[in-house]
């Protein structure tokens, strides 16, 4: 290594903290001021406001879960779950000061603020115990699922999910039908007393069971009709104690040994004539819990964001602090002064600034079809993001970054997760191109083009060109493909990353517009790269026939 | 997902094992037929003979010491560290087996065989149980260095190292000392008495203690001169245990907690006045060490590839049982059925199996200069191969990958810190360029070029076609930095990329050519994205200067 130029180095100016790097996007992200035009209360100043003591709570309550709660991890004691130490203390906390529901509606308990300050709140939280907030995510996915399809029971439910009394979970998975949902086998039989009762075993239901909230309600899907496929699949409320203070017929029967998320309880359950409520109408459980999922889907990419975030804060100050290289006649420099440190702790930055540009845009955005042609790619991406952003801060920390003494290897370990459930890539690859592209026959990205371009078009002229190059080559990908989807299968994944690569470039124009300097060199980064990443992604798209 | 079309899939081709395939790959390695022209004791049969046995050996030995070993790990007790249950048994197995020294001298109670059948079965050895196997690399790798170095201490020591009786290390790093050797501190100075005393204290020392052998001989860099930087580092034999019985002072003062390779004790260690044998000249101790350092760094990339081959096994057996998708009114399919599956599994053949080409070529050639500019391409992306391989098994596995109950999460684990250990990627980055490429003013690519397009000239036209566009980019670039070296620090990172993908090129025309369907399949895809990446490479050569 050799130093950078220079005997007296410039000091590195200070870097904004994540939550501050949010803030400084939403000024740019147009959905945030058509919110701000319909609702008189709402500005930077209280963004600001929610913003920073969340991250205060994240730093102070939650990050010190993270650590104990991957070393001691949860048990099966007596046929229920035990969460890691502080983490029920922390949730009744979450619950009381209101976090747990900042965009539940104000007459069901929540904070009724919009879904962008919950979103970039998650983020904070997520990056400082994403074990802990699995609890969360499934709790507040389904109290908005109520608050649509079951308004009585939502009457109930959410104030109490709001303050942390009670909690819920989403149960899709089956040992024979994981992405494969219409091989569901759980049933659900009503009986002559009209009520449904749930046979069946599912997995890898998170947090499934704890001893964090006093009722845990199940959002389970389970076979009512005849139909195969996704036909004949409804959705229940199957709590875990019935209203009369009775114990459901459920039960942990194991939970997973994970490579990560220790703190997170994966269940397989098992469902014994459980007692259950339908929600809705029958039949229709697959697309009343769309919402449900997408909601999650979200939340995924603020996990990865928080992940991504929380691993180049280490990195960039390990590399302030660490001192090697240089003239060995002179004292060691900072790692950071080495230009190939620069560049990783750049490689970092630039995907995920441009996901979190991304995560601020979906959650103000007004148009669910376009949302929903960009929600794979958040997620996904969320999770590639959140990976590479904890392996590359290992490789930045070099061996230290290899020891529990430090809090990457953790983060690595737990963030890989996030490209597998809630959707692996291969089902968003095919999500995306399949049912967003395909069979919406081009609308979303005609919707896309329209958002997109003309924000492009107001960037530095330097930003402009790459960025209208990228999206037209991703444009001129997309219109192929709709004009012969021969090769779609083959074609899904290189065009999940076509996709992405053009997202970046229009979130890199935003990025270079922020008054920000650390967000400024993520997006020039992107710039510089996105270009080739677009070849390789076109080439991806052309896979030969043969495989 | 969507099945292939045909409602009557072809059974899938019996895939052979890697040492198979390393076998395949032999005849077509230019430097085995110099090998056996200048042996006629050794051809393909003896080959096979040694590769097949030590296949059996790692899958019915040594395999089961892995997962135990990761769950147990190591323990200091009493000062002295205690490795998992079985590793000294086996141990001693590999040594009266010879399989600890297939490379060393025979008059030295190695077999004599060469390098490149030392490669090739320890690949499976490594696949095995990387972690028991790290024991055995420190300990050949001072073997060799003994015989060139020190030939009396040899006689003494390399028997016992072949038998596995006695043990050595590798103890470079300190801790204000990493990548940064020219800071080492550690000192050694000769007593009245003729002796030399080490003092200091070295970490990252793997295997540093153990109780799989009776001596273990620390290979210690010291200070003995005044000079600053790398001049005034002597290499030192470190015996834990004197000539006449008394234990040295040497001891553990730390295991390291790491996210993965727990079978391998990675020790902080304080020398305090300990008695050492000068090896070879006073001074010149860095330079006797490379010998060592390049056998360590071929070895991490056997590493690799062991750990990738057995990644892409177990995700290929999955995919070929594991049920999933297809019309929901028909059984479900192996998962191997759909398109993006066989996607992902190529994604990870076409690396490995370039890595494993590129293995073989490099132990058994006999040009040092090509052999130094290829090692820092085989360390770094048999690193990056073997991680991204286990990741992307996992990605095949789905949530079951993400568990404890199937290998990969281990050796997604165990295979990070091969990026990291025996100089990252910055380091392999920054020699191949400035050393290999620049300090060596070309040679060493005239090299490349002389042996490789000779050899592409006589692939089929498709391979041969794609294989020097790309080789000829690599010469572009190379040329271009040659020209001018300014940016040299600032395009490491990109031009170790485009070395990489020109190795691929290159051995990608070997794989088509050879006769093994998977072998041929990973060629053709090599072929297919090779382009792509060659401009992503170039790309980050050009990185802009404000970074």
């Amino acid at each position: 290594m050799s130093a950078a130029a220079g005997s007296a180095p410039a000091p590195e100016p200070a870097r904004t903290p994540g939550w501050a790097r949010s803030l400084a996007l939403l000024p740019l992200t147009p959905g945030w001021g058509a919110l701000c035009a319909r609702d008189p209360d709402l500005d930077l100043a209280t963004a600001a406001a929610v913003l920073e003591e969340g991250a205060r709570f994240a730093a102070g309550r939650i990050a010190p879960l993270n650590a104990p709660s991957d070393r001691i991890g949860c048990t099966l004691e007596g046929g229920r779950v035990r969460t890691p130490p502080g983490f029920a203390d922390v949730y009744a906390e979450m619950g009381r000061d209101g976090w747990l529901g900042i965009d539940l509606p104000a007459n069901l308990g929540g904070q009724g603020l919009p879904l962008v300050l919950h979103a970039a709140a998650s983020v904070g939280f997520d990056g400082a115990a994403m074990a802990f907030m699995m609890a969360s995510g499934s709790s507040r996915a389904a109290a908005h699922m109520l608050v649509q399809v079951a308004p009585d029971l939502a009457a109930e439910w959410v104030p109490r999910l709001a303050a942390g009394d009670w909690a819920a979970t989403i149960c899709i998975s089956e040992p024979d039908a994981g992405s494969d949902v219409g091989r569901i086998r759980t049933r659900a039989e009503r009986g002559p007393d009209g009520c449904w009762r749930v046979t069946g075993t599912k997995c890898w239901i998170s947090f499934g069971d704890h001893d964090m909230a006093g009722r845990i309600g199940h959002c389970l899907l389970a076979r009512t009709g005849p139909g195969i496929g996704t036909r004949g699949l409804s959705l229940f409320l199957v709590a875990d104690q019935l209203d009369d203070g009775r114990r459901n017929r459920i039960s942990v029967t194991r939970l997973e040994e994970k490579m990560g998320l220790h703190g997170s309880p994966t269940c397989v359950m098992a469902f014994d004539s459980a007692e259950a409520i339908l929600l809705g109408e029958e039949g229709r459980g697959l697309p009343q819990l769309f919402a449900m999922i997408e909601r999650m889907r979200l939340q995924t990419a603020c996990q990865g964001l928080g992940i991504a975030e929380t691993a180049l804060d280490i990195a960039r100050a390990y590399a302030e602090t660490r001192l090697q290289g240089g003239d060995p006649a002179a004292p060691p420099l900072p790692i950071l002064r080495h230009v190939d440190v620069r560049r990783q702790l750049l490689a970092i930055a630039a995907p995920t600034e441009a996901l979190r540009a991304l995560i601020l845009e979906l959650a103000t955005m007004d148009d669910p079809a376009l949302a929903g042609f960009l929600l794979p790619l958040a997620k996904n991406f969320g999770a590639e993001t959140a990976f590479a952003a904890a392996s590359g801060a290992m490789q930045v920390l070099g061996g230290a970054g290899y020891t529990r003494e430090w809090p990457v290897e953790q983060l690595l370990r737990d963030s890989r997760v996030i490209a597998i459930y809630e959707g692996t890539t291969g089902m968003q690859a095919q999500d995306f191109l399949l049912r967003r592209l395909l069979r919406d026959r081009g609308a979303a990205l005609a919707a896309f083009r329209a958002r997109a371009l003309p924000e492009i078009a107001r960037a530095d002229p330097a930003a402009r060109s790459t960025a209208e190059t990228v999206i037209a080559r991703f444009i001129a990908l997309s219109e192929r493909l709709l004009a012969d989807d021969a090769g779609a299968e083959r074609a899904a994944d290189g065009y999940l990353r076509a996709g992405w690569h053009a997202v970046c470039a229009w979130m890199a124009c935003r990025l270079v517009s922020a008054e920000d300097a650390d967000l400024n060199a993520a997006g020039r980064f992107l710039l510089h790269v996105l270009p080739a990443r677009m070849a390789e992604a076109e080439n991806l798209c052309t896979l030969p026939d043969w495989i």
